[in-house]
């Protein structure tokens, strides 16, 4: 039985754990740099890969990633693995309902997308066939097709991740870039299908007929019959098997099922994982706990690994063709750009959202490499397209995110964590009155951030002295909206003691937070306030905040407390 | 690059979505017949593995878990990647003050189990070798050295989720048999790196020493500097990375990367894997909600898949020797029985426990069948050999968890859900009074299980006249313990309209239940009513109860509504 030697273990674990590390930190780091954390992700394979780490140290670079052998094809299992299960997760996290409302609007958009650069990738190959990469032996008709479809098809996973990360993915702009993408890829699948088919595998028409009847019936009766299905067992998955193990092996089971029938009738896998997620986060009967459970340890684990190990797979300076790289990338993003604004506003959409459809549609991550690799693979493209195409997937996949934000301007919703910081965290107050407090926190404030001292004391007293804001469970909540401010700050001050603030339930108040909000951003203030209130719902959380010695501690238990929604968790 | 094609992939996806649905399903219903769910695991592998679907349809057996090329390697690399994550779990679970506590005693159950069975396995082998199955190019002294291990080996992950099956995970005698059973392998792997390195590795003597003085000095620093620092870090990761993911990926890269560095100096990667386990679980900082998180995910899909997979490696009826593997079994058995209950004595245990804890560190498993393909591929083994220990270490598995019960007779906790039945759930009550309802519901129950009728109304119906048992919020919960029940019972009854149960807050009872429990048995009835009031806090759980149409869905609703204590959701 052929199987792993002690040898290939340790480089797996390894690999595994470097490559994680690496994404998930750059990950988080491309976060605070209000880019998706699916670029960092991206940037870490790439670090990691022959293009950086391959230069610098080609052995380290081969001696956790070989290119042949039990570990590459373990690598390639894994991440294989991941994005069906990625896959997975988006399909629980499309909400069927909005897609089908918006699914006239996304079908529009997804023509437009599609046929656009189509045509315009089909007119370029076939002009420009040999400057653009395509290997001799090909003829020009099937190496122009698949250069179409390469500048057609979308990346559901990164479109996907991308909006997760804005918190846009289950709005209506959303579902519609989502149906179009969903559209474009089935298509652009079939076609790729059609172009291997006429590079003359033995499999020929029939075999696409049949991929494109499968394909169709497949969605179709997922979405209606194995939805229902779905919907009507759970409740006996839930009731006949040890919670939540039952309801996770389920779904998990469907969605490896579902997405080996997509890969064996020809449709990439993810597909099926996909459908299979649709069809089961539609379900009533899902719980919370399971999505939640599915989506954290997916999204977190699985997830990097697999957009890491994209970069792993080719050295992108040693086949870097500037000319080509340009080339490609202007054909594929301007008519994917005019596809998505011609669709989104043939169905009716606002000229600011349709260029975001256009940007967001323009995201070709994963989808576009995998189609590289089997076209470099088929033998239909050269090296420097290859690199071209990853190139342009990757920077497209970079773009979209700041574009949208750029475009649509999204309202900041301030958080409390946005406004808590280090130098406002007084862990011993001096005070011993509710006027001490106030005074002590608020020269802080101003100290620290240049604000004026009366006027802030004046309006924080003033509201003060209108009604006290203990509001009991030992929490104080003093607070004023301020002119001028460009975002909200909290000051939190703690006494062991506890200070007075004149509290319903007779209780000092031990923990205070002085909550300024900007002027102009009236919710902030309401948003942040009711956040406080509901991490005191929390009965043991005043108790544990009193042990905390550090910013850094107080900022781990705010954060932990605090249940994020669903597709916050996903991000 | 080397890497899957289409169709490894599809196989790939298949074969696990096989393996883990047959893993699932056989392993919930072991735990129906009180059997631990890894002896359906397992058993799952055997049926999907060359004995039985091998022999049934070999193609089949093939085309899912070919023994050769890509799709060997993909499986073997992710059942490797499971077992590491399980035992990073099962280190997770582990309460280190609890080991420590117990560590003397464990220390001493340790070397019994361990000198006991090695000292019978060496006479074994060295006076019976050609007829045990020594491979003849191999010299005596190795061949008693290696069985003599493979009798003095327990299997640390077997136990583990045995303890878990039995809720004794946590407990004093879990943490005795926890810490036995690691002591066992340290040592038994450090033996057996002797015996591969006189099998005639280049490696040599100090390759030995090296893996002995690196394993003790990475088993203590990571237990005591290790545990400190990843104690420090996790308020930083929490407060600085995005919640809970960061948590999250910071326990799977240490256990990815502490797995590693074990298996890369001799000892097996799961090793590090528990201790990196053990060290971040040890953590006051770590939060629930990532320990629950990572558990469910990893016992429920992980985990299984791991156990299916040993199934899969061996035809167990072409390999099959009866008197071999009664002899192995025999000398196995008894040898750690004895040595368990000697040194659980020597511990000062109580004789009763000392027979659980023999018959604990009698499992086999895993480590096992690792042990024995690693000696099967250095050729100091055959076929037959290896068929016997591994369907020793299977038997020995799968006897220690109904032993330990019939020893330990654990007092059984009645929960709400075992009292459940579909015949004593009543949709919709025709009563339209408290009398009514009661008079119903002790009908149908008298009815069903054969009680008589006037008893139990009359005992119930006192209960209720003393004080009434409507608890406000539309429950009520009438109550009474009945002479030669011999298990408690639940009735319950919905009505849409409410019955008035004379509650505190006036409202009417929507969903009623009728609590008989045995009259032996008095803190049945206040676990099942509190259970039922825990229910009741959440305040949805009303309107979602007379939503349901059906007992399942009225059990599914009970059964996922009950967070389930840690230690269960890793069963």
């Amino acid at each position: 039985m052929e199987k792993l030697t002690p040898h290939n273990i340790t480089v797996m674990l390894l690999s595994l754990g470097i490559l994680l590390g690496v994404a998930r930190t750059l990950g988080e780091l491309a976060q605070r740099f209000h880019q998706p954390a699916v670029a960092g992700e991206l940037l870490a394979g790439v670090l990691l890969g022959p293009t950086v780490l391959g230069t610098i140290s080609p052995e380290l670079n081969l001696f956790l990633f070989p290119i042949n052998g039990a570990n590459a094809i373990a690598l390639d299992a894994i991440s294989n693995l991941s994005i069906v299960l990625f896959l997975m997760v988006a399909g629980i996290e499309v909400d069927l309902s909005t897609i089908w409302k918006q699914g006239k609007v996304g079908l529009k958009v997804g023509i437009t997308t599609i046929v656009i650069p189509f045509v315009f990738g089909f007119i370029t190959a076939w002009f420009l066939s040999d400057q653009v990469g395509r290997e001799l032996n090909v003829n020009k008709f099937t190496f122009a097709l698949f250069l179409a479809t390469a500048m057609s098809i979308s990346a559901l996973p990164v479109i996907a991740k991308t909006l997760m990360d804005m918190d846009l993915y289950r709005s209506d702009l959303g579902m519609v870039v989502v149906s179009a993408a969903i559209f474009n890829d089935i298509v652009g699948w079939i076609v790729f299908a059609v172009v291997l088919g006429l590079m003359g595998g033995g499999n020929g028409n029939n075999h696409i007929l049949l991929t494109i009847f499968l394909t169709l019936t497949f969605a179709g009766s997922m979405l209606t019959m194995g939805r229902w299905l779905i919907d009507k067992s759970l409740p006996f998955v839930q009731a006949y098997t040890k919670w939540p193990g039952g309801e996770l092996s389920f779904a998990l089971i469907l969605a490896l099922l579902g997405s080996a029938f997509t890969e064996c009738i020809g449709i990439h896998a993810i597909f099926g994982a996909f459908l299979v997620g649709a069809a089961i986060g539609d379900s009533s009967h899902l719980r919370e706990r399971t999505r939640v459970t599915i989506a954290n340890f997916i999204s977190f684990i699985f997830a990097p690994v697999f957009f890491a190990s994209i970069g792993l797979k080719v050295n992108f300076f040693e086949n870097f063709d500037l000319v080509l790289t340009l080339l490609v990338f202007m054909v594929a993003s301007l008519c994917k750009l005019v596809g998505g604004i011609v669709g989104a506003r043939w169905g009716g959409m606002a000229l600011r959202d349709s260029w975001a459809v256009g940007f967001a549609m323009n995201s070709r991550g994963a989808m576009e490499i995998i189609l590289g690799i089997l076209a470099l693979e088929a033998g239909i493209i050269n090296n420097r397209l290859f690199v071209a195409l990853v190139i342009m997937a990757i920077v497209t996949s970079m773009m979209s995110g700041p574009a949208m934000r750029l475009i649509l301007n999204p309202v900041k919703s301030w958080k409390l964590q946005d406004a808590l910081f280090s130098k406002l965290f007084i862990r011993e107050l001096k005070a011993l009155s509710r006027r001490e407090a106030i005074n002590e926190m608020v020269e802080t404030v101003c100290r620290e951030f240049s604000l004026e001292q009366d006027k802030v004391e004046y309006v924080v007293w003033k509201r003060e002295k209108a009604l006290s804001t203990g509001i009991g469970k030992g929490v104080a909540l003093p607070h004023a909206r301020i002119e001028g401010l460009a975002y909200p700050l909290v000051c939190v001050g703690i006494s062991d003691t506890g200070i007075d603030f004149d509290a319903p339930d007779g209780k000092p108040a031990n923990v205070i937070f002085l909550v300024l909000t900007p002027d102009d951003a009236p919710e902030s203030q309401l948003t942040i306030v009711s956040e406080i209130a509901r991490l005191f719902r929390n009965q043991t959380i005043l108790q544990n905040i009193l042990k905390t010695r550090t910013f850094t501690d107080f900022l781990a238990l705010i954060k932990s407390q605090s249940a994020p929604k669903t597709s916050d968790s996903a991000v």
